[in-house]
């Protein structure tokens, strides 16, 4: 099978997230194909809207490739949405413009719940498809990313019925009948450690959970209700295809109080937002995972010089990685829709200098 | 001055906070008159609107009271806004209904933030009216507590002019030109200062600064742009009035992470947020502060067995404490406008109950 790709011609990124040596250090950004290229929002023009970008694997194809073709990005990664999973188990994704995902049935009651099955993955051939595809267009030029969202980020989505600020609906479930979310998770992780192994066997050469909502969760709870369920997604990952490992990457929103736990999931690394002091982070985990993060993403709204500075600052805080430790350069969030273009560039060419300069 | 106002019955929440010892754990909610109480939405219906209640001393005192009429709360806390201070500085706040505060002049360019001043506090008269009056209406039940917002939080509003999402707007700001961020968080820091003696003066027992949204800065950028000016606060408020020692809170929303640092601020005690393992926090401050918190609000939503056994967790994760600690009970952000009145009695009963259980 192995055979149906072009070798990779840079692999700076698998080897920060397997800890080894690498020249630079090497970036990618969450969201990178998306709203703030204008090259984007004309192919969404023309699919006519999110999910038609996403279920078509042409046009998740050329988005993907997008932000390739105008910066020296060293990874890319799958044009999808964490959605696709609940709505292949019957719950009916929408996106109303201007307002965000919407289920139009939300898990609200003890029947709902028990009523929940992991997909029939043929329902998510689409997705399957788009990673072959992307993964030969690439040409092995730089490594694609597989990914989903994690099993309590799925769950809030799934029994909120859309975003949330408070996660009312979802934390009073929780709170008040723990066995329903307990169900749910044990059913979103079975569906999601399946979702990922088929990206794997697709062509992604390395798997990244969204924990974007395990940060809002109590102390305690975190580790019972998201932590948990992703240890046990990972545990079922294939971490090996056709002879080659597949890194897996967490990454908890605002987790950064439980990095030493999140660090034991079984994870190759662990992503950080903005709040996390890098130095500690490397502290804490020692070899046991790479680190990848951890730009404010607003810092792509001020002048290339300050971008730079910011650049040097998280560069600086991780410091020269030892042998056995790697660092990939990230935001900490998704990039903003309203980021000019050109502060990528600025970016890009920053972290890729800076650390090479560091490093030599 | 001090005969002006009852000696108190009730001081085991000011024993907390300055770390002696109690019978039991004190406690009180953030926005514990508000919205969820069908009393208070009564007497806001009366005044018309937000700022109709919050500018008028009897209906401040009324709303202030009406909680501890229901619950056996051990502090009340002055019902206000965090915006006053900025509406002093001719921001121009208004609410619209079911939108959140607006500003009608943010500040968005140079101009604006230099021509930012401290408010004259006589504009702010009607906020001091109202805390002696509550005081004394109060007649020495449970103590009073001020407030005022952080100044980075009191920024985030000025120059966003709304709430915000992602802090776009603000964060451009500081990231561009932190020497207008500066500017508007030094002016800031001496109104506060200002605001919050002026209430001590005119009655409040204990004072709380809100830093609500000093958890959506980076690592390094908080330190500069939140918790700098947090301590130059501190380091100028009366800590004694009429002889009596006048504590101080500060509470950084998902500030988790920073907690040795904002210990270290010069405050009496430190607010935590549901994600802060409780047992771990007391070991890190050590003597140095007591720890208020950190029950997720959203418990409130659960029946009261479950409500028992979250706050049964809490109060066992920070333990008993030794002599020269303190804890105050809490929910780890405002209480939710959904939350049932009768799930505030259980939490009450379960906190007192088990506290004083757990210090027989």
């Amino acid at each position: 099978m192995s055979t149906q790709f072009a070798p990779l011609k840079n692999d700076t990124f698998l080897r920060a997230l397997m800890r080894q040596p690498t020249d630079y250090t090497p970036l990618w950004l969450m969201r990178q194909a998306g709203r703030y290229l204008p090259e984007y929002r004309a192919t969404r023009a023309q699919a006519g809207s999110f999910m038609g970008l996403a279920t078509n694997p042409d046009y998740a194809t050329e988005v993907t490739l997008q932000p390739l073709e105008r910066y020296k990005l060293d990874a890319a990664i799958l044009f999808s949405d964490i959605l696709t999973v609940p709505d292949a188990m019957g719950l009916g994704l929408s996106f109303a413009e201007g307002e965000g995902p919407r289920f139009a049935h939300p898990l609200r009651d003890e029947k709902a719940v028990m009523a929940l099955r992991a997909p029939d993955l043929s329902s998510l051939q689409y997705v399957f498809d788009a990673v072959t595809q992307i993964r030969k267009t690439l040409d092995g030029r730089v490594p694609l990313i597989g990914f989903s969202g994690s099993p309590w980020t799925l769950a809030c989505y799934m029994v909120e019925g859309r975003g949330s600020d408070d996660f009312r609906t979802v934390k009073s479930m929780l709170y008040d009948r723990p066995d329903l979310m307990h169900h749910i998770l044990k059913t979103n992780a079975a569906a999601v450690a399946a979702y990922l192994n088929a990206q794997i066997e697709a062509g992604a050469q390395a798997v990244m959970i969204f924990d974007t909502w395990g940060g809002a969760l109590a102390d305690g709870v975190y580790q019972e209700f998201s932590l948990a369920y992703m240890r046990e997604v990972i545990a079922q990952l294939k971490r090996e295809h056709d002879g080659v490992r597949i890194p897996c990457i967490v990454f908890t929103k605002g987790g950064g109080l439980w990095l030493e736990e999140i660090a034991d999931s079984g994870a190759d690394a662990v992503g950080l937002d903005w709040t996390v002091n890098l130095a500690q982070a490397r502290a804490k985990v020692g070899h046991k995972v790479a680190l990848q993060g951890n730009l404010d993403p607003n810092v792509l709204f001020a002048k290339p010089d300050q971008i730079h500075a910011q650049v040097e600052r998280v560069l600086q805080s991780y410091g020269r990685p030892e042998a056995g430790q790697g660092h990939v350069f990230n935001l900490g969030h998704g990039i903003s829709q309203f980021t000019p273009p050109e502060s990528v560039t600025a970016l890009v060419d920053a972290v890729h200098s800076i650390s090479r300069r560091m490093r030599a």
